[in-house]
């Protein structure tokens, strides 16, 4: 049974391991509400994981310390995990399916937690976790549907109290639920009033379904950018929670959570990944109710691919009119080039790359295509080049 | 002349205006170190500016804030000016080069200043700058070269001493010398045994070329990634003060402050500006003693351009072992694609973009070129894939 003192003993017990993660203030999210962050990507190991993984493995009887701790995972769970392992001096393995980004598998063996790949997907490194356990008599570390785990999770709640009493609604990212289930509890049992909302991905709505349906349902398939709540199937006691705590649970495209985190990382610096930036995409485009309230988005991660982020970087400017890619149809002649550079800068386009290239085998053979990747100011600002350059006579192919 | 009692003045007026920003323990910047960073790069208008442009202006008098303030900037300086203005209900106008970025012309209207585009570049804005001042009256504010302006600066000293009072050093990035003169100032003055170390980038070492020659230099030419410490000269005031009062300062190259943005990036979760990054790379590659010390980095700031942003990701990649791209000389026959991707396979080299293309026009007309990115786990993984190549007959014409 999770309670309110299970909370409070979590949140004594985090204090020996956890990073202050105080809230920052955030004006320009959306200007019509008062909106703070809570950073728990500067959380150690870069999310709120750590937090549940630590107290669960605290509880731990001595002889269940001393044959270790199992887990599997391929993101912040696995970092948690491995961290609140080493911390408390007790083994630790960790399954993967062996597709996992290198840089994950890295920081998992950072924490000094064995790594154990097995070939196939995430279901079949689940097995294998399942499987070892048995024969080692390791305990296994559910990453969500777990009373302490949960626990430990909702000393966010607690946290959020103390900073800031005076808050109408705190927004928080849903994968299998357990964050949102210890958040919910801890401040619907202290402060009623409080509103809690979920955001999930539009690709990985499992609990939004389940919710919708009043039973526990598990999707054929999931796919977001938000890899870090990509989850198939609520948990059972999750599920129970946010049946009772939770007001609502919301979607979020992928375009919006592209833009929540390029928003993150031009206004406040911070680095979140696709689970991490789902509550602020959804306070940015209004999926619940925030207009003049004072609201916290949970940032819960920043465990993100570099290589990943470039691209959602460039998506991000593309959906927010800062950025334009032109393909031109030129004369293979001299004076073209002249003519396009002279109405960019005219306009203030700044051109960040030319490539120029013959054009598809089906035109004719003189013709030849200018690719210009472009930053711009707004949508207003693209439609002013694109007209001008259309107006001069250039034959502009894309879009 | 520059006193304690002036900084803490300082402190006290920038009470009602700073986000608090809480030094953070960076455990894997250097392992044999215990470093932290300060992030102002989270300080509201996302870097330490507006901390001397805020006090330099609290302190004019009404004659002179009836009249408004003038700055010459594309970057911090400008937006710390504006907020600081806007906060103090006064007129900024902040006079930028035309071919000043987007993101940072938008950042500073969108503190309500008035923006003047001057044609050409930054000496022109600045004589741009002076003569509205003395048509128009306006107070001109100094980026770096002013007492108000250090002292706020300072601020920063008394904070690192009431948060952490057993520090052995501070390294401090360096471009007019405003940020490092105040710092070290309060701190030498307080506690003596603290070190100062600045941090300038190779490309724009004006400070560093000053020290040694001990007088003040105008270098003919800077340039460098870090463009918020790209400064020709450095102050009359600042080069007195790091003269008297900063143990040393040091340079770090383009790729060692790539390095450490992307450090800051994967580990902290933080996005830091070049010139914000310079403090971490120095202590990173240790170009200052931090052996066995307690540490503090000043991340000076975050206003980084995002396309810039992406460029330096690929960097930082590229010089830690952690992409490569391989050119592989192809006969245009079937199969060839199939043998490169079993070893790529086999040795766990993550597969992030191919690009198949003729050869240059003097080689044989069937040859092409393999063009692959790769994710690697370091430099020794790199070498172990392009020997398996090697061995298997296939032809790498890269490096």
């Amino acid at each position: 049974m999770l309670t309110l003192d299970k909370i409070y003993k979590a949140s004594h017990v985090l204090k020996e391991v956890l990073h202050p993660t105080q809230c920052i203030r955030a004006a320009k999210i959306n200007p019509e509400a008062d909106i703070y962050l809570k950073p728990e990507n500067l959380q150690i190991t870069g999310s709120f994981k750590v937090r549940g993984a630590y107290y669960k493995i605290s509880q731990l009887s001595d002889e269940e310390k001393k044959h270790g701790v199992i887990a599997c995972s391929a993101g912040n769970h696995a970092q948690g995990v491995a961290l609140a392992a080493q911390r408390s001096g007790i083994k630790a393995v960790i399954c993967l399916p062996d597709g996992a980004p290198i840089s994950k598998v890295e920081a998992t063996r950072s924490y000094g937690a064995e790594i154990c790949l097995v070939p196939g997907v995430y279901d079949d490194a689940y097995s294998k976790a399942l499987q070892l356990r048995d024969e080692k008599n390791y305990t296994f570390i559910h990453p969500f549907d777990d009373e302490n785990v949960i626990a430990g999770q909702g000393t966010i709640g607690l946290e959020l109290l103390e900073e800031m009493g005076d808050i109408d609604a705190v927004i928080v990212p849903v994968g299998g639920g357990g964050l949102i289930s210890g958040v919910a509890f801890a401040l619907k049992s202290l402060k009623p009033d409080i509103k809690v909302y979920g955001v999930q991905a539009k690709g990985a709505a499992s609990m939004v379904e389940s919710l919708r349906e009043d039973k526990i349902l598990c999707l054929d398939s999931v796919s977001t950018i938000a890899d870090g709540i990509q989850v198939k199937e609520p948990g059972e006691n999750t599920f129970k929670y946010c049946k009772e705590y939770v007001d609502e649970v919301v979607t979020v495209s992928e375009d919006e959570i592209s833009s929540a985190i390029l928003a993150l990382i031009e206004q406040h610096k911070l680095i979140s990944e696709g689970a991490g930036a789902v509550a602020v995409a959804a306070a940015m485009f209004n999926k619940v109710p925030v207009k003049g309230k004072k609201v916290v988005c949970l940032v819960s991660g920043g465990n993100i691919d570099v290589t990943i982020l470039s691209r959602v970087i460039k998506r991000g400017l593309l959906k927010s009119g800062r950025s334009d890619t032109l393909a031109i149809q030129l004369e293979d002649k001299p004076g073209q080039l002249k003519g396009v550079s002279q109405i960019l800068a005219d306009l203030g386009g700044n051109v960040v790359s030319i490539h120029h290239e013959r054009a598809s085998e089906d035109s004719d053979i003189t013709d030849c295509i200018l690719r210009i990747v472009l930053e711009t100011r707004n949508f207003e600002h693209i439609n002013e080049i694109r007209a001008a350059l259309t107006q001069a006579g250039f034959n502009i192919v894309n879009r």
